[in-house]
């Protein structure tokens, strides 16, 4: 794996181009499958971690949803890259402390497979916007193209077995990644997110459970695995998603109406930080970059979804960390990053 | 007085052409005298009060040295014009406070003398930057002029005599505004004006005594005005002021050697956010003009000083309240002075 070659090609996902996606960063599934007759991670001996490792790297090959896919043993990966992986949510916060275990990513990172998470496979689809119907024709593709390779645990009373009883069942969690300023600046947020969790789903920060909320981004997804149709969860994922755009579109009209250049100042503050910072933080960066997709939101402002989408990812510690030397201080880290973020607003407003 | 002659048409000083202009923004001098055989302003009668109006109007009278001056009697202006005035240091927070008074305006407020503050003439030369030697021509002859017509309370044990004791002698103050960014930005500004009070200088806020000082600017004037004589008074704020520039220079070399991006970082920031906010409130357009200020005396932004000087006074509360409506709200207010200030920083950018 090149770290440059990532850098340097942003994950499909993050195109702009799907439904809704200025408000819907991203769709994600992830199926949690583990290997008949294989101990659970958390308690299987290093031997049968590298098995389950060499098995799912035959299981992949000459896989068609899975081409020019690239492996990542985690046990080579420094903190560094692991760090990297995290933050383009090619793996989770806690698959970064595992040793013995691999990531499989497949082609513009639209599909990746974690395998030594919690569950053996961890089988994960992005996409652009709100659209996990598609997003589940892709994955119950791969998932079926490796049951052929691979024989599932799975029991015809409760399902895909999996390490936390939470995930028993399908295996699935769908969950979308939503930015909703409106809804912050008009307070609702915390009345939404409580009817939401109401609905059985959860909501989670940005790198999934555990972590927090930043620049108004919120991943939302279903709780239950168990007992329902994989259809009948992505609907009420869906369905719920739908109901939260509305929220926030409506509060829009409201501030749009009630405080209209109280958020053009704030639009245009953010925007003009964004281009003219010589140091900027991470922190400060989501917070501007949320305050920015608000203003092409309600067109304010003409920037590529696209663009602001990248900077999401590319401005998050571990990928600066990367375009400096080892030794320099966390200001000349931020300096890097406002250089980074103004290259990428010019490229964007290039092609506008 | 026509407010929109005043605000069309920026006082002399503010053109950022004298000595030092760049941090030193204006040297003011002030006479005080009486008019010999009148009780002093504060226990004069309203008769007396008229008639010190009615004797220094007479005595301006084709003065060479006031051509076109505007009179204007406080007792017509309301509420709005006197907080106007003060902004402009054309009279004093005091003097706005009087009934029965009035201020003589020299062309292009080079000149004003205050009737009936605290002493019945408080005679006022501003200029740019550091020159308060040729200031003492002008306010000098001023004076011997105004002496052919008036006779002064004078004793020649005392010298002047005035309504405070603290003005006794010379009558005369000398003051320099100055901008002293870095400084602050290097914390070393208390111990400076520590120093300064030490050497019988006094330190006051933008808009004389008990003003608050605001945007890194502060007035720095004689406290002895007895037993010295002139040129002493102007030899002491003059040669102090050389020796604050000295250590302002000195801190700026510090800062850009020990932080150049950090500086760089605030100064396009403050750029940034002049130029583009929709709202901004008076306190916050002085700490960004000091940001900017500071930008062009480091040679990192090229807007003329002019420009500069103008905002400190053209954003201030009265002269934003003058532009807009009666009833119209603070925000609406705030709404109005970032556009006079990107458009005054529009027409500075285009004479560069």
């Amino acid at each position: 794996m090149t770290l440059k070659t990532f850098l340097e090609n942003p994950a499909a996902w993050l195109d702009g181009k799907g439904p809704a996606a200025e408000i819907v960063i991203s769709s994600r599934l992830r199926l949690a499958r583990n290997i008949v007759r294989m101990p659970f991670t958390c308690w299987a001996k290093e031997k049968y971690l590298r098995e389950i490792i060499s098995l799912i790297k035959d299981a992949i090959k000459n896989n068609a949803f899975l081409p020019n896919a690239t492996i990542v043993d985690l046990e080579q990966a420094d903190s560094l890259i692991r760090q990297f992986l995290v933050e383009r949510h090619l793996i989770s916060p806690e698959h970064a402390k595992s040793k013995i275990a691999s990531v499989v990513i497949g082609d513009k990172e639209s599909v990746n497979i974690m395998v030594n998470e919690e569950d053996h496979l961890r089988i994960q689809t992005f996409s652009s916007g709100l659209q996990l119907n598609a997003a589940w024709d892709v994955i119950s593709k791969i998932d079926d193209r490796m049951s052929e390779k691979i024989e599932y645990a799975f029991s015809s009373e409760w399902g895909y077995l999996t390490a936390c009883p939470t995930n028993v069942g399908t295996g699935l969690r769908a969950s979308v990644m939503i930015h909703l300023p409106a809804l912050s600046i008009t307070k609702q947020i915390g009345k939404i997110l409580q009817a939401v969790s109401h609905l059985g789903l959860a909501i989670r920060g940005l790198y999934g459970e555990g972590t927090e909320s930043s620049g108004n981004l919120f991943q939302i997804s279903n709780q239950v695995t168990l007992g329902r149709q994989e259809e009948e969860i992505l609907d009420n994922v869906e369905k719920t998603t739908q109901k939260i755009i509305h929220e926030e579109q409506s509060a829009r009209e409201q501030i749009l109406k009630q405080s209209r250049v109280q958020i053009e100042d704030r639009v245009y503050r953010a925007m003009a930080l964004l281009c003219s910072a010589r140091i900027i933080s991470a922190q400060e960066v989501m917070e501007l970059l949320s305050a920015v997709r608000l203003g092409v939101g309600l067109n304010l402002l003409n920037i590529p979804i696209k663009i602001l989408n990248e900077l999401l990812i590319s401005v998050q510690p571990a990928h600066i960390q990367i375009l400096v030397e080892d030794q320099q201080s966390p200001i000349e880290k931020d300096m890097v990053r406002a250089r980074v973020v103004q290259k990428k607003i010019m490229e964007g407003m290039k092609n506008v």
